[in-house]
């Protein structure tokens, strides 16, 4: 009567639940039926010059940066993987429900020839060349809010500005009070609820594409705002490298399904009136941050 | 120039932060200045006899639970901790982003005198003798949300239903696609971006006040739906116990801040307009899951 299996649909919003709900007339398609009818040219691979690989003990994060919403950013970011200036460098803080962040501990490591102070992007200017779709939803944070190659981003159509929103495993550039004090030498990433509150304040760069998990199980620091008060806490970074500078065989081959695409529209369908077995009260409604956009290993490999 | 420490206000949304901040004229109060003006007589202790102590190897978790919001699976999940159902049993699910579950691995131990199905309490009649103290931003998912006692909480005035929100932390009773199946032998928290989808569709118990920590970090499972695929990594449940029934001298001293307090509406607003040295844009808004109610060991111990 209380089979843990069959409770495996109990709590059935994930992201692959719906594969295992048996066929119905009525019901939306699962995220798995829908991936499964896509087509190869609805799925993008990653600009390898502007992928990072954050090397870590127990494997490796994925990180696709944004250089159209934080172009100097991205840029400094890339100089300091290049110089290899995160090689040794170490996670200092993991905060409940918040986000985990590295840097230099001994915060004496030359930048090299990256910047040490950028011009703030918590925005950038509206962009309609970039393929914008629109979540048709209204959003409590942002005028506008939307996809751009596979970014969440919010928009102000008032101000003429977008940015890149703060979901979950969104990576920003930790700054102090000084808006121009954010280099990129200090990243973090978001592993809990959405804090949409830091929009538009700092500088959000890029987002993880895999390794999540790696990020959010690490022990949380028992310091104020999670930092570890013991460097013996620390997690080592064993480097942080653009793709574009790994041997192609080490390289992961991911695939991001295309936001501007049509089953990427009937994902944003399905996640809103999702009605089958299992959901007999559909949500009606769907939160930027809680989409998802499918990211898949090449099946060119 | 890129100090670690510096940084820790980088990432200035978090729940202590503002205290970091240096005083100036114009600035919202921090947490820690309200939480510090804040009158005995505006926190509250939870009832023992709705509270459950889930013992961890690593720790102890604390949940409240919410007879009135889901009375008969708070009444039968109390009936299966003061029979021990649950002691010896495992978490055997922790899916990134989404929750951690735990019940009976073997599907075999029986409920003794707990029920098996239980009517559906996805949502509940409206009780307007609740102190329901209103969030003015608007919500996407409900038409009104706000707390009740500490609980998110959506309200529908059309169909006149209430029901808790899934927020971060929250305890919901798993449930098989039959609406009755749900029962309190395996119970979900939830440890990521909150799953708002899965409100009115499966009964939602309680809260955890204390130690999310120790099931958010814990390992993903690799199967489906972050089910452990392997026994040996299911983490075994010592006990889990109503306050009411442990000894006073080894029961957790917790107070909640009070929802319908003076300091709680300094805090909403607080987040909702916060500004100050580090923060130039204030959000102008805060989503339900993105408040956080207080919660403080009590000082009366």
């Amino acid at each position: 009567m209380h089979s843990v299996m069959r409770l495996a649909a109990a709590v059935g919003g994930g992201m692959i639940c719906g594969a295992l709900l048996a066929a119905t007339p009525a019901r939306t398609p699962t995220l798995a039926e829908i991936l499964a009818a896509s087509q190869p040219a609805e799925w993008r691979q990653p600009d390898p010059a502007q992928t990072l690989y954050v090397e870590l003990p127990a494997g490796r994060v994925i990180i696709e940066l944004a250089p159209a919403f934080a172009p100097l950013h991205v840029e400094n970011i890339r100089t300091l993987a290049r110089e290899r200036y995160f090689d040794g460098l170490a996670i200092v803080r993991a905060q409940d429900n918040f986000v985990v962040q590295w840097g230099d501990p001994s915060e004496k490591k030359p930048l090299g020839s990256a910047r040490t102070e950028l011009a703030p992007e918590f925005t950038t200017p509206l962009n309609n060349a970039l393929k914008f779709t629109a979540l048709p939803d209204r959003d409590g944070y942002a005028p506008q809010v939307g996809f751009v190659d596979g970014f969440p981003v919010a928009r102000d159509p008032g101000s003429r500005t977008q940015w890149l929103t703060h979901c979950y495993g969104a990576v920003g550039v930790a700054r102090g009070n000084d808006p121009r004090s954010g280099n990129g030498s200090a990243l973090y990433v978001v592993i809990g609820q959405a804090p949409r509150q830091l929009d538009r304040n700092i500088a959000v760069a890029g987002r993880v594409l895999r390794g999540m998990e790696l990020l959010s199980t690490l022990p949380r620091g028992a310091e104020g705002l999670g930092f570890y008060g013991d460097e013996r806490q620390y997690l080592p970074i064993r480097s942080v490298r653009l793709a574009s500078e790994v041997p192609e065989a080490e390289r992961s081959r991911l695939e991001v399904l295309r936001t501007e695409s049509a089953s990427f529209a009937t994902l944003l369908s399905a996640r809103r009136n999702r009605q089958d077995d299992w959901m007999r009260v559909p949500p009606r409604h769907v939160e930027i941050c809680n989409v998802g956009v499918p990211v898949r290993e090449s099946p060119l490999r």
